[in-house]
């Protein structure tokens, strides 16, 4: 279904061309004024010297029209606020607090891909980290991806080699939902590796960007294209960050934007978790170790007591304090009487008497002709516990 | 030098007689009558149906003195509340909140070593974890043990293998001070394996226990050891526990007794760190990852900002936004114009030279002739961060 072409429309295209996409000014003139009107003004507008401006210079050279034909010729599509399709993840970038320039809804996104931006955002967390990922954090990513989307829950990263790629894989690997946001045209594989991990998000997902199609990325595209990662998951993902990662700059996005903000620890020997260590120490970030816990922390209920990982059940849980006693004191190797127990661990005998026979309904204890010894069934391991 | 010998202390060894060390309502009425008045009550104590209780008999085998004697000719002394030497950390036993039965603080405790506890306990912090620790693990402790007794911070532990061992043994290693806990007397070597170990231990800091001389191990004991662990550190650091280990006991007894409980986070793959992950999960644990962290919490200072790692400077750090834009901007191959790359970037060319300059003096971008191109010193690493 293609989107009818109108005013509004070609205008958000237009204003692409003045770069700077992100730009937090740029977002609320549009908010204000309706991007007609903006690109209008723009069009005219020149510099005290009253020179023709250099953003005007560009605008007049913009023809969306032939833009967006020749995108939706290629099967892409370019959706803006109020349509169908338009995550409502993003409205929060409007009010973000302390967004800086890098800020502001996108003007608008083009999509390649299969999936429906309306469906794939209805439960979605993003997975980020470094590129330089270790085989623990790509382990890790993965899992998390896989837990993440064979429930359903939309894996969103940047495409990205390491942690971003990882995370993406483990979605596919449940033929799960994941969406990837790019620094760059959707119509360009980047890195070019990715040529085949951005086809099979496409068949399983789909694949964003509010930057126009053909556009290379440069670093500002990176740090604006993260707001949006953040934007569109209930929470974020650190799998492995090192101090300087780029990552992090998506991190602070969730941060403002009020997501959940999560983090996987790693060996504190590892550079490549010293940026998720510090997230988790400063008490920004919740530490997370599956995809379970994830689930968990963004679920609208919140946390509930039933992910608290388990060990196993021991035969001596619950034991009282005087059963315990008795455990301690109980002979491996010769049965002694009930009265003998009780004076060394200081119970009267009925008291004695009780507690083994609660420790022989556990197989802890055994008894022989009113003479008692531990349970020689569990000498093998000698564990008590 | 050895102290007096004197009725209450007397009373307190007679006491321990009785059994259930670390038993708070004992040690509650200790507090209330006084070991003598307490101990003369118990010797006449009689059972509802009027036997002497089992109590009363332990207690009329006691021979304080000659305990007390033995054990000083083998150069233990017997510390109690009111000697110079007594841990004023013990105190918060009397008051800790839900201590349950393993509570109170300690009728007296038994002492071996060169180390003097008034000096010992001044500057304190525990080092607890796994028997079965990873070599991950171990590392760790022994690193964290190191670099707290190197500047003078005594590392509390019990001794035991893995963690506890290589917490040691990192003080040792700095010949920094350490301080031993067991859950036996402090006579027995225990684990017979590290009677080394505990030797060297005696010969820089101290071993220390409640247990009268002699006594062996028990489950109880272990349990009541620990709160003693926990109560002699500023903070409790535990290095990795499995969720079902005896170091959360440890853990536990930190957050009864208000001292701060760290964690070093380790690979969620190794079941040896999931009780550590846990603890900073719930919020019980201040995440560290090594010993200047460790000392940074629980310094009377508090947490300083200077404590954070760094990573290495770059020479892009702390560019402005039109400086970024530039950079990003900026050809490898060929020199352009300012004027080329104002109007790129979207901005008026006085600012794009402004720009330029400053990027020249971080030795990022070098003109030739009036043109511009990116610095070819970087051009190596192709690193423009």
């Amino acid at each position: 279904m293609t989107a009818p072409v109108d005013d509004e429309r070609l205008a958000r295209i237009a204003l692409a061309h003045a770069g700077e996409l992100g730009n937090a000014r740029l977002a609320r003139l549009v908010a204000e004024l309706g991007a007609n009107e903006l690109l209008t003004r723009l069009r005219e507008e020149r510099t005290l010297a009253e020179e023709v401006s250099p953003i005007a210079v560009k605008l007049r050279g913009a023809q969306p029209e032939r833009v967006l034909e020749s995108a939706q010729r290629r099967g892409l599509r370019f959706v803006i606020p109020g349509d169908a399709e338009w995550p409502t993840g993003f409205d929060g970038l409007a009010h973000a607090e302390d967004a800086g320039r890098h800020g502001g809804p996108p003007l608008g996104i083009w999509v390649r891909g299969n999936g429906r931006l309306e469906t794939l955002t209805v439960n979605a967390v993003a997975v980020v980290g470094s590129r330089s990922a270790t085989t623990y954090g790509a382990g890790l990513a993965g899992q998390i991806g896989y837990g993440l989307a064979s429930t359903g829950t939309t894996v969103v990263s940047g495409a990205a080699f390491g942690i971003d790629q990882a995370a993406h894989n483990g979605a596919l690997a449940a033929r799960g939902p994941t969406l990837a946001v790019l620094a760059c045209g959707v119509d360009r594989p980047y890195p070019v590796a990715h040529t085949q991990l951005l086809e099979r998000i496409c068949a399983e997902g789909a694949v964003i960007s509010e930057q126009l199609p053909g556009s290379h990325p440069t670093r500002v595209k990176f740090l604006t294209r993260n707001r949006m990662i953040a934007a569109l998951g209930a929470g974020t993902v650190v799998v492995e960050a090192a101090l300087r990662s780029g990552a992090l700059s998506t991190a602070n996005w969730a941060t403002r934007l009020n997501r959940v903000l999560m983090g996987v620890p790693g060996p504190v020997t590892s550079a490549a978790s010293g940026g998720v260590h510090e997230l988790i120490r400063g008490g920004r970030a919740m530490l997370v170790i599956d995809a379970a816990q994830v689930r968990e922390l963004v679920s609208p209920a919140g946390p509930s007591a039933l992910s608290h990982p388990r060990a196993p059940e021991r035969p001596a849980d619950g034991l009282t304090e005087s059963e315990l006693r008795m455990l301690d004191a109980l002979p491996v190797s010769r049965h002694v009487t009930p009265g003998h127990l009780a004076s060394q661990v200081n119970l009267v005998e009925a008291e004695a008497r009780r507690a083994l026979r609660s420790l022989a309904r556990r197989g802890l204890a055994e008894e022989r002709a009113g003479l008692w010894r531990f349970s020689p069934q569990r000498l093998a391991s000698h564990d008590r516990r």
